[in-house]
């Protein structure tokens, strides 16, 4: 439970920037160096750096170095907690908007 | 635009904390006062506030005071944008599976 909720607030958190937004969108069409990541980014390599550390950190992405070269790839099954949460909170509302639509009914016969 | 990314900026934001998921999930359940959203969270009022202030500026909260309570209730389509962004990062993600699948039945045959 409170595992699940770390893996909620993390990816939430990662996600809640638009450059490592942009990273995450890239990467779902394959893998990518670091420098390719950065080349689009109006920013400095250190500050990259930094935001792919947090996605990594969320599980959202994954990097291996070979020699002096860092590839990054997507991991996208971390997005499934959130899809999850956001799934259970439009269902929850659905069956009220129900409940309330037979109550409606109800008062109405 | 940037209208868009904006909303997905806040909207991601305002879920990376766990105590404004709990009272978006007490919502999706029906409409409560300041007072019955405080309760179970283990902090102060001024705390609680800040969280629903936080939720209202994302959309995903409305609140309204009649005389000297204040009722809010969830704006479930400010769910939309987010729910949309991970759906096409899940689409583009199968369609380069896709792709590899073929790639590499073409190399098999």
């Amino acid at each position: 439970m409170l595992k699940q909720r770390h893996d909620l607030d993390v990816v939430f958190h990662a996600l809640a920037d638009p450059h490592r937004r942009l990273i995450v969108e890239r990467l779902t069409r394959g893998s990518a160096t670091v420098s390719d990541l950065a080349d689009p980014l109006p920013m400095s390599m250190p500050a990259v750096l930094q935001h792919i550390q947090v996605l990594e950190k969320s599980g959202l992405v994954r990097s291996r170095k070979v020699g002096r070269v860092r590839t990054c790839s997507i991991e996208i099954k971390a997005l499934r907690p959130v899809e999850r949460w956001i799934e259970q909170r439009r269902t929850g509302w659905e069956r009220r908007l129900d409940r309330l639509g037979v109550y409606l009914a109800e008062d109405d016969g």
